[in-house]
């Protein structure tokens, strides 16, 4: 089977986490209240990490933010990003609060004078810094906004290479995917820090969600990337859940377990989204510990018999319905047969006695 | 800027509607309903017109199904397509009834003499075939189930082929994103038919948008596939809606207007889903004559001044949330600036300006 193989990248550590080629694609999001709002920020980023989240950004838009930072730090475990535009001054405060990375933007911080005092606060600070170009930020720009991103970056970096220091990820978001992909694209063949990737501004949810796994999934899928964010203009677990869902598809991670189920049609005679709907609502309750003994399953809930035996079959755990019954696989094999109604209790039951 | 190159394809018509390089790429979906329940069955194909579907599919169980097909067929518009499993006479009944295609399945439908006798109808009747290979009905099948699919369909291909039938499009669904993206990928470089792309038993809504949208989208990219159907468990009008969301975002298609929204951190001081949602409500609600007037346009509801003003000003019309005012742009100019709480109307304000 084709698996993906990574670019490689030298390694970056942001607080704990290793992001680069050789550690797994990180999951991150950001906060989306003021970070001056410590109890808001804090709560967010405790629900953020319940979601599988494994990095978290703050907007830091005044010294109020920067200081808050301090606090928040205390309260939680996730690694914490300062995101500063326009004023260097609030990275030099943000690094003495004791985040783990800030993020700079070339198109509004770019006085070499600024950014090298950033840097020197970075380098005894030992921590990293994302040189993060957006489209919408650019200070010029061509009808080849790909070509205006990489341009940009490169030249920015140059300020960071000069002073030695090379502690960077990358990232070049445009809001169009053609753009984004193609900036990526260019930035991985000139240079080895760990690439960033995401989508700006995508739009309301249903077109983020498509725009930013056909982006990033195109993209990972060329073992591009090393730490992804989808820009949601909705709640920032809802990052989450798209990203290591986009991760899982691709086989970079495993977050399991997962659910395989038919869209339908006129064949089928149950009411399969509410059964399916079970199905997942146990696997949301359940105890994370437990829910680990299945991790890697994967269990069918399929709606006839064209193609439900087999990918039931295919399945750790899986129901297929016929027109009277349904019949239920574990590893490959016919357990049972069960009345329609009975279907998906029956499988809960199976999964009930694997996590015991 | 990147342009995707579509791989060079015969021409199959589908009623009206033709598929393959000469064409857009084609966006199809299924009827959940059963075909005998006949005004069920037109309810959604006019609503799936109205969605924006070009072209539907149909399961046909049994002989009522096919029968029902004729009727269903002088009350709707679109090309209707009957999809057959198991047993060939269904397809020779439906093709009876007046179908623009047919759909077989190599993993049901396997008797050479049976194949022959529908590919004889189909011929008399001037329709297509679609030879649609999923893997939860592969007759056999290794642990590579990519080489598994390409396989078991050139094979099919061949009792085609030697009867000289060569109005087909095909394909080969997986349920897993790397198996799908494999065996389109391997069956691109051995035929010149057009491919009908999917990703089969996906899972509930939002993985099953992401899993679609990486696969297809990547194959899109590279220029592979000339209809699409996205499979969800959820209703088939959602399904065009990421269908259309995906081929707008690879520039394939151009289902306008775009509303780009970004995200929202901590330093946005608006509720700005709210705002986006009303601009999105707008748009739902437009008279369709009116909105073509609109339908290359990029509209930008940004919640700050790091990218907003960059984006609002790269679309046709865009509104960026600074702190204390909403800033309007159209055409790439400031046109005036607003209240926070006003800025929403006042977009909308210019939009009924520019379909007046």
């Amino acid at each position: 089977m084709l698996k993906i193989k990574r670019r490689k990248t030298r390694t970056v550590k942001i607080g704990k986490v290793g992001i680069g080629s050789g550690h797994p694609v990180a999951i991150q999001s950001m906060v989306k209240a003021r970070a001056r709002d410590i109890e808001a920020s804090v709560r967010q980023i405790l629900e953020l990490e319940a979601a599988g989240c494994e990095i978290v950004r703050l907007a830091v838009e005044n010294p109020d933010d920067a200081r808050a930072l301090r606090t928040i730090k205390r309260q939680v475990r996730l690694p914490l990003v300062a995101d500063i535009h326009f004023d260097y001054r609030l990275a030099l405060a943000s690094i003495e609060a004791g985040v783990d990375k800030v993020r700079l933007n070339p198109g509004n911080i770019f006085k070499p004078a600024e950014v090298k005092e950033v840097i020197a606060a970075a380098r005894t600070a030992r921590i990293p810094i994302r040189v993060g170009a957006n489209s919408g930020s650019l200070r010029t720009r061509s009808r080849d906004l790909a070509a205006d991103l990489v341009r940009s970056t490169l030249a920015y970096l140059r300020i960071f290479e000069r002073a030695g220091f090379y502690d960077l990820v990358v990232s070049l978001k445009g809001s169009h995917v053609l753009d984004t992909i193609e900036a990526y694209r260019k930035i991985s063949l000139r240079c080895d820090y760990p690439l960033h990737l995401g989508v700006t501004a995508t739009g309301l949810p249903m077109d983020g969600i498509v725009k930013s796994s056909v982006a990033l999934g195109e993209l990972l899928f060329q073992g591009i990337g090393d730490t992804i964010r989808i820009s949601l203009l909705a709640g920032p677990q809802q990052e989450v859940a798209v990203a290591r869902s986009m991760l899982n598809s691709l086989g970079l991670r495993h977050f399991g377990p997962e659910l395989v189920c038919c869209p339908t049609c006129g064949r089928c005679e149950v009411n399969l989204p509410e059964k399916a709907k079970k199905i997942e609502d146990w696997l949301t309750g359940l105890d994370p510990k437990k829910k680990r003994r299945i991790q890697r399953f994967k269990i069918a809930v399929m709606g006839c018999v064209v193609n439900g035996p087999g990918e039931a079959r295919e399945a750790d755990v899986g129901i297929a319905f016929s027109r009277h019954k349904g019949i239920l696989f574990k590893k490959g094999k016919i357990v049972r047969t069960v009345g329609l109604e009975a279907g998906e209790q029956a499988l809960l039951d199976i999964l009930e006695g694997e996590i015991r």
